[in-house]
């Protein structure tokens, strides 16, 4: 399975390829950064984005599109672009026909590094480490991309079957009457 | 001009189309609600809406996209993705070779009514007045969009002009002598 995962951004958006499968050491196969600059209007940084998120999807074809999911409540002054460019992202996902995987920030956290409030710098380390890194990759979006990538290779599968299990007992569906417990309709 | 107006939303994103000039009565060439399915995975309700704000674009042909400025501090819970639907609007406009015009809620409801404070039926009332329509749109986000048409008619051109007069005064660039007030200067 190979993830594109994104730290969105407007500033500096980070982006990490990552080939695996759970259990397995993951392989990375890129990283980097879209930058653009804030003197630029808004809708010319997200044509940016835009532009260069396609391009990554063209290049390395991913599986799977991993986004870190935004909450609007924190960083309230960047929290909109924030918002922007991951819906961005998600879009250039959606007409490459990829499909888009959503983690929080603790997730990837816990994921990587066991410690769901871990800080940059313990996230960086282990990203380094368990892709069997020369060098801690660079800025700290490109390094989130990288652990956001790493974390869908390993927890997405099991979230993927928990979903499936979820539907299949009729969770989030209209209760059925076969979805009830058996002793639920010994009255019947 | 025509003015594309956007009142973004995921569940209803607004769009009303608008012909006029500062000083004259506008007239309203189209309007409606995009509407996508919250059952739909978000990509794909991004997806949906960018194929139709690019039609409408395509149709209409507007001169400029006129976007509600989104504040992420309100409506926590659906401020994500009307911050992302704005941005999928903005995309859109860019992609068209469009400029996008931003007006915050307070600036749409004091150009259409004369009070920043209106509420929803006093804003749809006085769009179906000023574009001397024969029934008031429906739902209020497609007046809403109208009225955000209706002010960048109004208001765009003016706020041109103040942005220009800025650039030119410096304000917003490193302050020069030749900006400050005479007497400043009396002393030197």
């Amino acid at each position: 399975m190979r993830v594109l995962g994104i730290d969105p951004g407007l500033t500096r958006c980070g982006w990490g390829v990552v080939d695996g499968r759970p259990g397995a050491r993951p392989a990375a196969v890129g990283v980097g950064v879209i930058r653009s600059s804030a003197e630029l209007d808004l809708e010319l940084r997200l044509l940016e984005l835009h532009t260069q998120v396609t391009a990554l999807l063209r290049e390395h074809r991913p599986d799977v599109v991993a986004i870190e999911r935004v909450f609007t409540q924190n960083n309230k002054g960047t929290a909109t672009g924030t918002a922007q460019a991951a819906g961005i992202a998600a879009l250039a996902a959606a007409q490459a026909d990829r499909p888009v995987a959503w983690h929080t920030p603790s997730e990837v956290k816990a994921a990587i590094s066991g410690n769901g409030r871990a800080d940059k710098e313990q996230v960086t380390l282990m990203v380094t480490r368990v892709l069997g890194l020369p060098a801690a990759p660079k800025p700290a979006d490109a390094a989130d991309a990288l652990a956001l990538a790493v974390c869908h290779v390993w927890r997405g599968p099991a979230q993927d079957r928990l979903r499936v299990a979820a539907i299949a007992g009729g969770i989030g569906a209209p209760v059925r009457s076969t979805t009830l417990p058996r002793w639920t309709g010994m009255s019947r």
